[in-house]
């Protein structure tokens, strides 16, 4: 896509991967540039700053954070930045998941972060919601979107059927 | 305000205004125009449906939806529009809003609810991250943003004080 | 069977079938007539107003409705019809069914779901209270029931064995 | 009312009473007749055993049962009656009636217990759900009830308002 | 073993014998005589109150009872007889025993049920516990117990081995 | 009395007295003599391990051990005697004895901590626990215990009274 | 105190305080200099990468780190300071510190934060943990250390006193 | 290693050292000389005993403890030394180390363990933080420490990559 990436998503490590690429999937389809990133909040916190400072600048319009366990980089993207920061808990081995929803989702009053479900639904879902934020200025991306909405519904079967 | 409401908050109950009034209180302060209403999806679901399909219709372009318990009015508002929903746990007498919780943002891939922490905290956020989403596409309004967030920062004393 | 359903079992998708299968079985053992049909609170939104508003008109005496994770189904569908509703909690991947059960069994006052247990043996459960529901005014099926139940009591052995 | 009552009310103690009067309160308003009791399944085990082997014979058609704690009055009477029976789970002090909402919705395929929300409103909503089932062969209950439900509808403001 | 069994291994279901079977396992090596029965408090009450009440007349001691999900058998029995009962939280599903746990641990004031951990661990230490209520009267016993014990001291190796 | 104590009730704090004081009230109303004393496994170890070693020589039968929070009173207590223990999680400020009782009731295969209620029901209950326990060896005492739980029985109301 | 400060008190807000006033009040009895600082890791980002960079040119030895919610403040200090970071988690308004002390302790393997128990006593636990880690080359300090523990011990009461 | 070891790991059982083996491998990349045994609360409380009391003496400056479940054995080494303790959670079979964290974290005021996350990511923390702990009087530690987090930092890529 030549177009200049308007959606950063940026992980806490590799192993975040398998859940955020459903992010990426899912903007893919709607047809929305994106650029994806690992910054470790508590390995890179350098990267982080940069990232953060300077993603306006960089032209994003809207960031995908997504980690786990003590999940700290949605909430500290958003600490530097007025974009819309979107959070997505990845599922931890122990508490699985439960502790990077709450490290995500409780943030204090002045730094919102919108928090979306544990694991592979939330990252899809971060997907959706980037391109419904974007769709508010966007009328050809309101129909992109207005379309797989609709093909989402026309896809839910009448009847369960036993395999 | 003369401006048409760009935000849409709605609540389940009249019981969750003390808490809904802090996103309304945020938006005023950034002078956003917003409608409060209340819309309970088990009540009055013909309410919830004619909002949810009639809110691009009606100009709105962001909706914060409050509710507690068995929460199901941001996710059933989600369902019938595209527009970006942002979902308030308010908290609740017998699990402190974990079951709201729960109910927003567990949605399934495909209809996301950029959920905010339980309570006032969260409904201040769900105002800021409103504020935010429009000012992807309105520069002024970025202006303000940052301003008050820039205010946020100067406000924070430097050392405790006992009283 | 030639008799009009008169129970639906209704679920949020093809993926909650395995467990709501059970339901279907127990009605099944009572000779009951059931229609099972795909339902999706958040991805066909019209389905279910469709569906709830028209249950009674359809000659449905009971509704069984099973979802999982932020599950919406259950609840939605009572706010839409006098029917007794009885909620089956599919269990969900990260957590197991917890945010499945909070989300059908909290229902504000005014709108009830009789909830049963978080997956199968709350389906097959579901399936049992609809017989005992109807039985309330059918004894032959009353006799079905207390046969079952009775065969179920015999089945039990004196003694565990070890294999 | 001179009707023989059709709905029992029995709760673990005198303690429950405030809660499970909401579940009176909404029988009275219905119309619906119904003999509240206390039956201990810890302290009275012998009145628990007759109560629910008698339940039938002494015409009742639907039973809603309180408990608190390791709540195990529903599933008990649910054991030895093939009666519809509604548990509601009264809060309780250390654990807010994660306990009791536990002890009565997980139980065993075979024996069912319709659960409703913690509380007063899990208590209210059992009146409904009792009413709701009743209805199923009564029409002028179903009248009733559907009057009821929309002139809930009809309570709900537009708007809210602050104090 | 031709002494009168002094514990009865009660348990809801044959599949909770694999847990259970260790409580026995116990009590064979402190030479202690038990009976191993299955009593389902739902599917079969009145196997359960025969042996509630007439426990003490059949020379029992002490009660085991293992159960999971809305497990109620500990707290039954322990509701019809004075004996000591010990109650094992076998571990279920979907919620890993935590239901089991406390529908089990919560008992109201008046019924005491001595709760194990979940699962096998709790199974055995039923086991060990009831050989110490035992020991309590009975000096052999107590001396086999003791051996045991300093036994299970000195298997715990000083250092720990990678494979 | 003059009778030997039979019953230890040791407690973490001065501050679980509150709590601890229904167990001694229970065996008062028993008429078994005992002793209560506060023994901190946190900061008083060593008084810990000298009750413990002595408390077979000391004479007593039962132990009955409260704490709260990471609660290792009883569980370190077992650990030192073949003696019955009996726990009571008291509840704590943050987490309501969630704390306390995993702390006491997930002990490892080997040392048996039988755990009671969160609370003042649990305390009550250890009470009438350790003389269930007592009673296995004393008739006089099984009459008592029988007595008062037939007294207990006849003191239920029939009917909830409202105030 | 003339005494260059070794330990940094940080903090999320002067709210915080009231909780973090008790590892003060630790430090001052047993005469360790302290600094106590309000950094807000989401409202003062800039001011936390300061203090973190500079902490150990500034003379600190440890840093005690107190934040509720989504407390992000211990491990994101952790992440730009090889000193050892023991964090606090306050107690918080919906979930009584869950999120606290999920979003400090789970950290991910590279960056630890010595998490110590919700509220006032993990607050002066944490004033004792730092001590402790001075005294490991401090042997003055060791030595007041010492007294202090030991006064703690002689402190106790033997017995429970009723007021 | 010829130098006399300054870090002690014990835990309380064989089966815990596959997770607490992470922090001999931190400890040995950072050239610290440690000693790791086995040290069960609850089977071996001599031997607690002893080497709490003695590990000052034998030349520890810093005490690692794992264990699971009802994990008791670092807050009773913590109550018999006021030399550091860090405490590992490990994971368990049912809860999933949630029981395990609370035994540890929850300590009431007076005897501090700094806790880690539940499983090996908190065994190797624990290495790294008692590297910390000693690294603020050992120069030449501290530089090695300063090293390992920055290839640690060096070593997080730029992109994610499908494999």
């Amino acid at each position: 896509m030549s177009e200049a990436p308007r959606v950063a998503i940026i992980m806490g490590s590799q192993s975040d991967w398998p859940t955020m690429e459903r992010a990426a999937q899912m903007l893919d389809k709607l047809e929305i540039a994106y650029d994806a990133r690992i910054v470790s909040a508590h390995r890179t916190p350098d990267r982080l700053v940069e990232f953060a400072k300077g993603a306006e600048a960089d032209g994003f319009k809207v960031i995908i954070a997504g980690a786990g366990g003590a999940a700290h980089l949605p909430g500290m993207v958003a600490a530097m930045t007025h974009l819309p920061v979107l959070g997505v808990p990845v599922q931890s081995r122990a508490l699985s998941g439960q502790d990077s929803l709450l490290s995500i989702v409780q943030m204090p009053a002045g730094i919102p972060v919108g928090t979306l479900a544990i694991g592979e639904a939330g990252a899809a879902n971060a997907g959706l919601l980037a391109a419904s934020i974007l769709s508010t200025s966007d009328e050809a991306l309101a129909g992109r979107l207005k379309a797989l909405r609709a093909e989402q519904t026309a896809s839910v079967a009448e009847r369960p059927s036993s395999t």
